[in-house]
C-alpha cells in the first residue's frame, strides 16, 4: 500500500489503481536491478566509511544487499508492483531483513539521484555491447574486404553505373562510416560515464559525503558536480540515440544496397538461404527478408530519438517524473540496433557475391568514359572540360545506335568525329576496367594496393578501439569486483575504513 | 523446421537462427489471432460459397478454425516460433488436424494480403477503443464545465493575467479541441476500414473469388480494390498515429496546465492524493507525478509516428519484409494513448479547484484593462487604439507604484492624467471581474449563459459521435457473430451457400 | 519605435535589437497580406453593420484597407520591421491615412485572433493548391493506366519476381494511394475552413459583435466557437501536415520505382533527357536526378511535421508566443510537396516504358509459379500447401540447373518428379504471362478489363472530388467578391447594414 | 543551356523548366561560394605542384578565381540559374575569362568530392559560430551565478518546491549542461574536418594527385581516405544537428523556467521591457514572448535533424541527388541555433531577480523538510527511513490545519505526536533555510563556497574550450591565408612548387 510507504506521512489517500498502473515502472526497472544493488552498495559503504552511518548497519545493510544480489543472480528476487520501483523495492527487501538499520540505507540519497546513477551505470554496459557488435561487424568486413581486393565490380553514382571499383573499395567504405559511428558511441560513452550519485534530491546535503568514493567503486570516470544539473540531464542518454541513430542510417544503406544488389536484375549477390525466406503463395519466391527488415527497423531507433527528445522538450529543471520515460527509448533502441548489427553481420558472412555478374557489368555501360578524358587530357593535352565534351558526345552517338566501348572500332570513329584521334591499339587497355582500378592509386582510391594499404589501416584502428572497449569493461568489472571485495570484508567482520583501505592498497 | 515449410521446395539451408529471432514476429501478432481466425473462417465460406473447394473441405477447415477460435478464447492455444508468425500458425493447427483439407484454406489467398486484412481488423479495434476513452474525457470534461460555469478564474496568454473567464470555459474549450480529435480518429477509421483480402500476392487472382463476400463477413465498408495498392499501403496506419500525435498534442497541453496550476505559486488545483506522489527524500513533498507522466509520454506517440513514416520512405509497391514493422508502432502508441487519456479521466474527476485562490487572482494584475479600454470606447466615443494607449499608461503609471485597479481613486486619477475623464462611480462596476465575465456574450464568450449554451450543443455533438461509434460497433458485431453463424451451420451440416443464403435473409 | 506602439503605454524601454529581430516575422507573414485585409474588412464591415463604429469610420477604414489592397496588388506596399508583423503594419497603413477613424479599426479584436484568421485563410487556399497539384496527377496516372493496360511487366514483391501484372495496374494502385491522400487534405481543409475571428484575446467581448457575419463573409463553413480554443489550437496545421508527410511518403514510392527501374540492370523506363541530369566528371551519365530529389525532398515534410508537433507540446492554453513558429512549417511544407508534385507529374508524364525489356522479365525467372500451382488446384484437385511443395520443387530443381519455364521440357519432368503429372500441352499456355495477366480477373486483379473498370471509376471518382475543389474555391472567390462588393458600396456612399443587406439579397 | 554545357554530349533535350527550378540549388550554394573559390584553388595548385597541369594553365585559372573572390568579396558576382549550382557557376566564370586553361581546372575532381568539400568547410565554419555563441552564454551564466551565490530561492522538484537553493547554484547547473554541448559541438566539428576532395566520382583517380596537400591547404586536420565513403557520408551533418537539437533542448529548459518565473503566480523574474512585448488589446500585458519564441524554435532544430535522418534512410552508397538536400537542414538549424542562443543571452544579461519574492518563498511551504529528518537522523540516531515518516507526518498536520515550519510551536508539537522529541530553540536553526543552505557543502552541493568553486573550475574549463576553439580558427585562417599567398605568388610569376615551398618554409 503505497500510502504507508515511502512519503506515507504526508497522504491521506491510497493512490488509484490507475494510476498506480499508469505511473509503475517495473518492467523498465528490471533492467537495472544489478546496478541498483551495486549502487546502493557503493553508497552504504561511503556512508559507513565517512560515519554517517556506523559499522553495524553498514554490515546488516550490505548483508541484506548481498543477498539480494544473490537472489538477482538466481533470478528468485521477486519485484512487488505496490513499491512502485526498484529502487522501493531493494530498499524494502533489506528492510523487511534488517528493520531499523536497513532504514538507514537511504540517508543522504534521494531517488533523484539514485534512479539516474543506475541509468548511467546500465547504459554504460549498452553502450559498450553496441560498441562489441559494431567491432565484430567491422571485422566480418574487412575480412571480405580483404577476400575481394581484385573482385572487380561496378561502382555506381544515382545508382548508375559510374566507374569500375571492386568489392574491397565498396566494404572498406562501409568500415570507414562504421569507424565513425564507434568514435561516437565512445564519445557517448564519456558523456555517460559521469557519477550523479551524492545529488540528493537536487541540492547535493549537509552530511559529509565523499561522491569521489562512490565514484571510484563505481568505476565512473568523474564526477558530476552540480546536483541540480545531475538530476535534470539526460543528454547522455540523447547522445548515445543520436549516435544509434546516425549508425542504423549508415546500415539502412548497406541493407538497401542487399535488397537491390540480390534482384534478378542486378545478381551481384546473392543472400544465403538462412537469411532468406520464400512465400506462402508464390513458390519461386527466395526474399530478401532479413536485408529488408534491417532497413525498415531503422524508424524505430529514429523514432526512440525523437520520443526522447520530445520529452526532454520544455520541462524545467529539476527531476519531474517525465524523466522517468527516458529509459524505455533508450533500452529499447539499443537492443533493436544491437540484434541489427548482429543480424547484419550473419548475413554479410554468408552474403555469396557473383563475379561473373560483377566483371560482365564491369564492361558495360560506358563505365570507362571517365577514363577515356583523363587519357586524352594525358596523352593529348586537351583540357579535361574539353574532354569531357568529346566523350560525352562519342558516348551518345554509341548509345543510340545499341553499341558499347567494346565496340573498339566504332568507339574510335565516333571518338575522331567529336575531336580526338586515337588508335584502337592505345585506347583498347584504357577500355579495360582492370586496368582502371588497377591505376586508381590514389589516396583512398579503388587499386587493390591501396585498398590493402586502407585495410591494413583500419585493423589497426579497429584494435586499438578494441583495446579501449576492453580497457572501460576491465575499469567496470575492476570497479565492482572492489565493492564486492569490501562488501564482504565487511560482512565478514572488518571494519569499513580498513576495507575500503586495504582495497584501495590493493588496487594500486 | 522452416526449410521444410512454407516455402520448402525452393530452400536448401535452414534459416538462421539470428535470422529466426531477428524476423520471428509472434509476440506482435499474437495481439491479432482472433482477427487471424476469423478472417480464414471469411475466406474459406468465401471459397466454399463460390465453388472453389468443396463443402466437405470448406466444412473440414472451419471445424479446424473453430477449435482454434475456442483454444484462443480458453487461452491455451500454442504459438510455435518455428513457425514464424501467427498464419502459419493457425494454418499449421488446422492442417495438423484436417491434413489435406486443411491444406486447401490457403488457396487464393497470400499471407500478403492476409497480413494486412488482421491488421486492419484489429486497428479498427483500436481505433473505437481510443474513440471511447475520449468520449469518456469528454463526458468528465462537460460535467466539470457544467459545475464550473460560475467559477470565476484567471485566463491566462504568455501565462500571464490577461483576462477574467470561467473555468467552465476554460474545460469546454479542450471539449472542441477533443471534438476535433473525434473527427480525426474517425476518418482514421474510414481509411482503416477497407477489406484488401482477395488482393493476394499482389495481382489479384485467377480463381472465381467473390471479394464482396468476404468484405460483409469481416463487416468492412468496402473492398480496396487494387491488389497491389492493398497489400503496399500502410497510410491508414500513418493517419491512425497522425491523430494520436495530434491528440497527445492536446493532452500534454492540459497536463502543463495541471503541473503549473498545481503549484505552491499558482494553487489553482490540487491533485487528490490518488493522482500525486511523494518523495523518498523530503517528506513534505506531495508531486503531481500522474500529470507529468502524461506531458512526458507526448514523446512516445510521436516517436511511434516517425518511426512508421521512417518504415515506409522510399521503399517501392508490393509486400516489403519492411512493413513487417507497420505493427509495434500502431499497437504501442494506441496503447499509450489509451491508458493517457483514461488516466487523465481520472485525475481530472478528481481535480479540487480552488475557487478562493482563482477569485484572488481574478482580481489582481489588471486583468480588465481590456475592460476599461472597451468601456471607454463605448461611453466616451476614443477609437480603440486611443483607449488602448490611455489604459496602457495608467497600469504603467499604477504598476511603477505597487498600486492595482483595486485602488480605485488612484485609477481614476491616473485615467485622468492619460486622457479619460470618468468617476469612480462608473468606473468600479468595470473593474468588477464578475461583471466582466457575465457581459462577454459573444458568441464562443466566456459569459455563463454562452458556455451553458456550448455544453449543451458539444454534448449534442458528443452523443451523436457515441452514436456512430456504436453503430460502427454493432456493424463489427454483427458480422462476426454471422460468420461464426454460418462457420456454425456449415460445421453442422448445411452446404456452404445454403448456409450463407440463409445469413443474408436473415441480416435484412 | 515600438514602446511607443502597439503597447507603448505599459513599457519604458525600447525593445532590444536582438529581440526584434528574433520575434519579427514579417518575411513570413508577408505571405497573408492580402487575407489580412480582407479578415480586417470582414471585421470593420461586422463592427459597422452591428453599430459598434459607426458608417463614418466604417467607411473611412474600408477605404484605408481598399487603398492597401490596391497597394499589395500593384506590389508597392511596404512593410517596415519596426512595426513587428503585418497586422500592425496594415493597421498603422490605415491610421497614417485616416487618424482617428483608423484607430476604432482594432475594437473587439485581438492579434490573437487576427493572426489565426489570416492563417487559416491562408492555409485554406495552400490546402486547394495541393488538392490541384494531386488532382492533375491523378489525371496523368490515369491516362498513362489508360495507355498500358496490355503493357506486360513484372509484378514484385520484396524487390524480386513475383508475378507478371500491367503497367496499367501498376499505375492504378498509386491512383489508389492518392484517392486517400486527396480525402485526407479535404479533411484537413475542414478542420481549417472554420472561423475563429471573433475569440478576441482568449474570452469572446463584451460588443455586440456578429461571428455569423464574418464567417459568412469570409467564406468560412462554420465558427470556431470557443475563443480560448479558437485562440490557443493549431490543431488543423498538424492535420494538414500529416496529411502532406503520407501523401509524399506515397511519393517517395514512386520516386524510388523509377530511380531503380531506370537503372542499367532494370531497364524498366528510361526518364526523359529534361528530367535527367549528366556528370561533371563521368560523360557517360544520365542521372534520374528528378527521381532522387523527389525522394529526398521526402525528409523537409516529415521534418516540419515534427517542427509543429514539438512546438505544441507542453505549452498551455491561451495564446502563447511559441504558436508564431506554427507558419513557417506550414507554409514550407506545402510548397515543397506541391513543386514535389508538379515535378513528378512532368517526370510521369515524359517517361518512357520500355516494353520489350518488361515483356522480357516477364517471362523470366519462375513468376508464373502460383499459377502453375494453382492450375495443379484446379485441374488435379490437389490441395494448396500440396501444389505449392510440388511447384517449390520444381522451381529449385529447374534453378539449380540454370533452367528456367521456358524449359517446358524439362519442367513438365520436374513436376513430374515433384509428384504432378502434366503434358506440355496443356502448361504451355499456363506459362504465358499474358494468358497468367488476363486470368486474373477477380476484382482488383491484373487483368485489363479489370484496370479498364478501375480507371473508370476512379475517374468517376476524381471527377467527384474535382468537383468538390471547385466548389470550394467558389465559395471563397463569392465570399471574397461579397466583401469586396459591400466595401466599395459603402466607400461609394451606402450605409453598412444597407450594403450587408443587399449582398446577402443578391447572394441567394 | 544545361544540356550544351556540363553533360552535354550526351543528351538531346534540354531540361525541363520545372525540373530545373526543382533541382537547382543555388540560393543555398550561394553561402559556399567563398569556400568552393578556396577549395578550387586549393585543387588547382595542387594539380600544377604535381605537374598534372602545367605552371601556365594553374596561373591562369588562379587569377580567374582570384577575381572570383574579389568580385565575391565586393558583392558583384552574378549566379546564373541555368549554371545549376555554385561550382558551375564559378568554373563558368573562370573559362568565360581563361578559356581552354580554365577548362583544365576540373581535372581529376567531380562535382561528387568538390560539393562535399565546400560543405564540410562550410559547416566547420557553422560549428565555430555556434561554440562562440555557446562561449558567450556560459560567461554570461557564470557572471550571473558569481552574482548570486548567496542569493537564495527555492528550489523545486515536479515544480514543487523541493529544498532552498542559490540562484548561483541554478545558474552553474546550466552551464554544465553547456559545458557537455560544448564538447559534442567540438566533437561534431572533428567528425567535420576531414578533407573529402580527391575521391573523385567515387573511386580516386588516375591522375597523380596529392590529397595531403589540399588537406593543408584548406586547413583540414586529416583526409578522408576511401573516396566511395567520402562522397556517400553525412554523418558529420547528422552528428552536427544531433548536437544542435540535444543544445536547444537544453535551452528550452531555461526557457520554460523564465516564462513561469515571470508569472504573476512565480514572480521570480522579470524580463527586461527590452525583451519582452504588450498586447494589442489588453493595454496590461507584459508578456515574455522572447523567451516563449525560444523555447517554440525547439522543434525548428529537432525537425531539421530528423529531415536530414529521413534523406539519409535507405539510400545506397554513391553520390545521390538525394544528398543535395543535406544543406538546407544544416544551414537553417544552425542560423536558427546561433540567433537562439545570442536571443537568449541577452534576455538572461538583463534578467532581474527578485530576491524578496525567492526569499519569501525559500522560507515557505515545508522545504526544510530534508533538513529536519537529517537534523533527526544526526543527532537522535533514528533511521533515514523513520525519520522521513515523522516529519512526513509533521508536515501533514501543519498543512492541514494551514500551518507551516514558521509556526515553530506546532511544529515541535507535531514532531513529537509523530515520535521525536525535539526542543524549538535547536530545531529553530534547522528550519533557516540560509543555514540549510550552507550546510549543503557536499561536492556539488548548493553551499556559495562550494558553488564557488564550480565557477572557478568551470571558469578554468571554459577557458580552455575557448582556447581550443581559437586554435581551430587560427589554423582555418592561416591555411586560407596560405593559398591565398600561393595563389598569389603563381600569378605574380612563380612556378607553383616554388611557391609551395615556399609557403611550407614560412608556415614552419
Amino acid at each position: 500500500m503505497q500510502s504507508n510507504s515511502l512519503w506515507g506521512g504526508r497522504f491521506q489517500e491510497q493512490i488509484a489503481s490507475t494510476a498506480l498502473e499508469y505511473t509503475e515502472s517495473l518492467a523498465v526497472d528490471a533492467a537495472m536491478l544489478t546496478e541498483d544493488i551495486w549502487g546502493s552498495k557503493a553508497h552504504v559503504i561511503m556512508l559507513g566509511a565517512n560515519g554517517i552511518i556506523d559499522d553495524e548497519d553498514t554490515r546488516a545493510i550490505l548483508s541484506g544487499l548481498e543477498s539480494a544480489r544473490r537472489e538477482v543472480d538466481e533470478n528468485t528476487f521477486t519485484l512487488d508492483v505496490a513499491d512502485e520501483d526498484v529502487h522501493m523495492n531493494v530498499e524494502r527487501y533489506v528492510t523487511s531483513r534488517h528493520g531499523k538499520r536497513g532504514a538507514r540505507m537511504h540517508t543522504a540519497r534521494s531517488r533523484n539521484d539514485q534512479v539516474i546513477t543506475d541509468t548511467r551505470l546500465h547504459t554504460r554496459g549498452l553502450i559498450l555491447g553496441i560498441e562489441r557488435e559494431v567491432i565484430a561487424l567491422q571485422d566480418t568486413l574487412l575480412t571480405l574486404a580483404a577476400d575481394h581486393t581484385d573482385t572487380l565490380s561496378m561502382g555506381y553514382t544515382h545508382t548508375q553505373h559510374a566507374q569500375p571499383i571492386t568489392i574491397g573499395y565498396w566494404a572498406t567504405a562501409y568500415v570507414g562510416m562504421f569507424r565513425r559511428d564507434l568514435v561516437r558511441l565512445r564519445n557517448a560513452y564519456r558523456s555517460t560515464d559521469i557519477n550523479p550519485l551524492g545529488a540528493g534530491a537536487l541540492a547535493g546535503t549537509s552530511f559529509p559525503t565523499d561522491r569521489r568514493l562512490t565514484t571510484e567503486l563505481l568505476g565512473f570516470a568523474d564526477v558530476q558536480e552540480n546536483g541540480l544539473d545531475a538530476v535534470s540531464s539526460r543528454d547522455f542518454g540523447l547522445e548515445f540515440l543520436s549516435a544509434l541513430a546516425i549508425l542504423v542510417s549508415n546500415i539502412s544503406k548497406i541493407a538497401e544496397e542487399i535488397v537491390y544488389w540480390s534482384t534478378h536484375e542486378f545478381r551481384l549477390v546473392e543472400v544465403a538461404d538462412g537469411y532468406a525466406m520464400g512465400s506462402s503463395m508464390m513458390p519461386q519466391k527466395k526474399n530478401p527478408c532479413v536485408a529488408e527488415l534491417i532497413r525498415g527497423k531503422t524508424g524505430k531507433v529514429y523514432g526512440r530519438l525523437v520520443e526522447l527528445l520530445t520529452m526532454m522538450k520544455g520541462i524545467p529543471t529539476g527531476y519531474n517524473r517525465d524523466l522517468q520515460e527516458d529509459k524505455p527509448p533508450i533500452w529499447e533502441a539499443s537492443a533493436s540496433a544491437a540484434s541489427t548489427i548482429r543480424t547484419l553481420n550473419g548475413l554479410l558472412s554468408t552474403l555469396r557475391f557473383n563475379p561473373d555478374r560483377m566483371r560482365e557489368l564491369a564492361h558495360k555501360n560506358f563505365a570507362l568514359a571517365t577514363e577515356v578524358a583523363d587519357y586524352l587530357v594525358k596523352t593529348q593535352n586537351i583540357p579535361f572540360r574539353e574532354c569531357h565534351r568529346i566523350v560525352g558526345e562519342t558516348v551518345g552517338s554509341l548509345y543510340r545506335r545499341n553499341l558499347t566501348f567494346e565496340n573498339v572500332e566504332e568507339t574510335v570513329q565516333a571518338l575522331a568525329a567529336a575531336g580526338a584521334k586515337v588508335t584502337a591499339e592505345e585506347i583498347a587497355p584504357v577500355l579495360d576496367p582492370v586496368v582502371s582500378v588497377n591505376s586508381h592509386t590514389s589516396l583512398g582510391g579503388t587499386a587493390p594496393a591501396e585498398v590493402l594499404r586502407m585495410i591494413k589501416a583500419e585493423r589497426e584502428r579497429l584494435e586499438e578501439h578494441t583495446h579501449d572497449v576492453d580497457a572501460r569493461e576491465e575499469r567496470i568489472s575492476s570497479a565492482f569486483r572492489g565493492t564486492e571485495a569490501i562488501s564482504a570484508a565487511v560482512i565478514a567482520g572488518s571494519g569499513v575504513q580498513a576495507a575500503v583501505a586495504q582495497w584501495r592498497g590493493e588496487s594500486q
